[in-house]
């Protein structure tokens, strides 16, 4: 395999323009920004990157303005996230034709299942398509918790390269993180939780994939440098910082979910000239009026405008 | 309005060949067969229709034979199901070239939100589509219970022609079918709940949608013509008729889910020689064995062997 | 058995004074009232009877009282409700010692466990105690639901005499109402779905433990007569009538749960001159200022003022 | 306030005899094992103490045995934990007249209701007793989750003195210890996920409660020590020996929840000879048979036997 997936992974937010299309301009401008920050790769069609929002023409346009600006500098891990196998199967096609470095699947979700369903969507994904495969598990929105046990077979069998974790288990991801290294390390363990990454870390983690590190990405590069050297204070100092900007997720009003979480970024995006607009996806409206200016605030307390 | 969308409207069930193609000539079979039992209406690419599984193609495919085969003699309602406005919309477009009399859309899934998103999907996919929308309410699938006052109030507005409810919330449906009653009945009432039609027609509702109509559609159609009478005591005794056939779910061992439910109506189709396979969509498997035979010996009990 | 506990048994509301003592002349008042009304039992201790905001003092005294002005007109159940085995055993001792007619007991629950645990505890209380044991199946509470073919075992061994079904899950009742009827009458099933009692009854239930029936007790007892007349539009009439009368916990503001719903039933028997008082237990507060009007409206809409 | 509450507090699991009764002896080698290794504190009568089994007078029991084991060594909170407010003040009040040093309270529980209940519920249990508070934050026991800035908030008004977390939430409990920090540190935070202190440690946590800290309190002891002096290197590798120690919950079939995790800690504690049983309270039974093998397994692989 010639990338190692390891590092600081950010999921790209999704630049708008005022009429709904994909602003190029803006996602260069992010994506550009954070690999001179660092990071080590891109994830492109995230939850955060409204995959969920975007049509197969927008999926398209995302992947192939995003390979144009990358140009080869860092591995692009494409999400490929659909209700079901022969869906998610589609898409991959598609993002390998587009260059994909790995593609990134959950668990299927609107129908109920079981675990034998599970299991077999990942083989038949992974028969399918000729690219790493990572496992997104991601239970908030699928409401399926892959287990680890599960998760640590199919990459001993090589079903799996790797898993992004977003699913809150700690615990969870602690015992995996063990289990794998018990193994010989077959996957590569990736968390999600931007806002207790350093916990993560000591868990043994082989990277982040912070929504946040959009914002900054410099900080979580930074914490990253420092795990890998053990400096367990500076990992910390880090998060604390990155808990502290966090809080544009929490200083607004009246929205929720996705509106509240991709809008504070967006927000906050915009408010550092980094994007044009904040426009969100149809049926989300973006932030406005005291939101804006609550973000505002927090960038400005921590010193990022 | 053309169509009322009262009475019987089975989803219809998607058979599939040996090689996983949609197998029109089953397909062709099992509509008239409920056709000619007197239904009063189709509901194609529901949960049970498998929608979630079908690829843009196959469902396009789904439509398309279902138009030919109906040919004008029942309304087709056409499930434009996925996780965003905009990709419902694009279904939308498609289901209203192919045909279509009606649309069905769920609450968004996958992204967290709230009510104003879930209203705002509503309007947006009306604004779009010049056809009857009704809203499906399946919390289990999209794990958002669209409010009776919401759908209430865009039915007023017209954004809504009608509910398709499998909520399983019994006393929201008879919160809602009374409100809708007092308000002038601008939104026509289907149950979903297959087992429990008779409640839900105490409650007034002004149909069902019962994936069981699949196998036995004179049932229901002679328990709308009791209900029309109101002859309750046939209404209820058609209803402890289809309850024992509902044993097909719950004789079954080792499968759930979408493999259990819709399993079992391909299974029973195929034993009573509607369908030519039990073949089921990926990830899922057929029902075999030991499950095929409990089935079995649950129709024989039931008289449609 | 003495007793069938068949019919109407509505689950007796709780009054208190100002100072939050039990208010006994309200209590008499309101129970001599139901049964003046004709109902066929009694259901102290229950969720809205405000069992799990009772300390043992106060459960005895609600027990004593009851059991006095009752003297013997109707059978009397008494909820036993508390979180584990050993607990539940003793508050059943104390109902035995009072003259309980039978106890009811949920799933354990703050603990979490599996089905061999609730089936155990069951077992555990009925060797215990030599009354007629009911289950009360109210997931919403308990978080967990009793599976039909557990409760319906344990009815055939005598070890359940009947189950109250709060679960909502009307499907599940439907076939459970089903096997019980097809094993002989083994249980007592009553309902606790006020407002889709008809539903129920459609579905074979022997009974209902309608909270709204501390209201209008008068109604439900009409309705079971016109469904043990088998006059099916009577007993819709009556429902539609207290599907009315429900909304009493739906137009009040800024409450939920227990607050808003036995606070509506405390409320409503203030206006009416059933109690003295809307005082709720701790750490509950009553209704007030257009919460109360909102639901003297409901009344007088009713006819119930 | 005499007692800092900081560093290890492990909750007691509580032994019984053979024939369910307390067992004294090994309570009190338990405990005094504990002291020995160095824990700052005990909990008893916590979730895993099957407070939740215990009748009043076991509970008065084990607050007097562990009163009279500890003498005063270290501090002793206590567990008052029931459905709603005035049965938790009756254990307080107990937990006060036999000597508690703190008590602890979760959210009401069983009766639906909303945060102004609960803010009421600390707020009245704090006025009925003079000594320190802590809520438990156990949403899967209790089905609430205590949000950060209500603690907070109860925090700087004296009403808490602290929280002890087995949220599942580490993002909450980060930006919790971030604005207790901001906001001069009010609460004592400790966290109760034994198998990621670490994390919590990184977060700021002032202790921790682990269950597995009656397994083995000398290691919980030595990462407390490593956490004071910013050994992280230190507190990450007992960490990793712990979450192996932890493998006792992970190994056994056919058992879940109380009855695994508490089953677990009880057999090996009887394996290692500091409990007489591994007896479990109704109707929950005891680990047996291959369980037991692998637990001991566990406990040989890790030398603690």
């Amino acid at each position: 395999m010639k990338h190692s997936f390891r590092g600081v992974v950010p999921p790209v937010v999704t630049p708008l323009t005022d009429s709904g299309e994909l602003d190029k301009e803006s996602l260069a401008r992010s994506i550009n920004r954070m690999i001179d920050a660092g990071v080590h790769g891109l994830f492109i069609l995230g939850s955060s990157g409204e995959v969920v929002f975007s049509t197969d023409q927008r999926r398209r346009e995302i992947i192939a303005a995003t390979m144009e600006v990358v140009a080869g500098r860092v591995p692009v891990m494409v999400g490929c996230i659909d209700t079901e196998t022969k869906r998610v199967i589609e898409h991959a096609k598609v993002a390998k034709e587009l260059g994909a470095d790995a593609i990134v699947a959950t668990a299927p979700f609107y129908a109920l299942g079981g675990l034998p369903e599970v299991e077999r969507h990942f083989r038949l994904i992974h028969e399918a398509i000729d690219l790493p495969l990572f496992a997104y598990d991601i239970p908030v929105c699928v409401h399926t918790k892959l287990p680890g046990p599960l998760l640590l077979q199919l990459g001993k069998e090589g079903v799996l390269t790797g898993v992004k974790d977003s699913s809150g288990d700690d615990v969870g991801f602690r015992f995996l993180a063990q289990d794998n290294a018990n193994a010989g390390h077959p996957l590569v363990l990736l968390t999600g939780h931007e806002i207790v990454v350093d916990g993560a870390y000591m868990s043994g983690a082989d990277g982040a994939v912070p929504g946040l590190g959009n914002v900054d990405p410099e900080a979580y590069v930074r914490q990253w440098d420092a795990y890998q050297k053990g400096d367990w204070d500076a990992v910390r100092k880090e998060q604390d910082h990155l808990a502290s900007l966090a809080r544009i997720f929490t200083v607004t009003r009246g929205v929720a979910g996705f509106g509240a979480g991709v809008g504070a970024f967006k927000t906050a995006l915009r408010l550092m000239g980094v994007f044009n607009t904040n426009n969100m996806p149809d049926p989300v409206l973006p932030l406005e009026g005291e939101n804006v200016s609550a973000i505002e605030a927090v960038l400005r307390d921590r010193g990022m405008l």
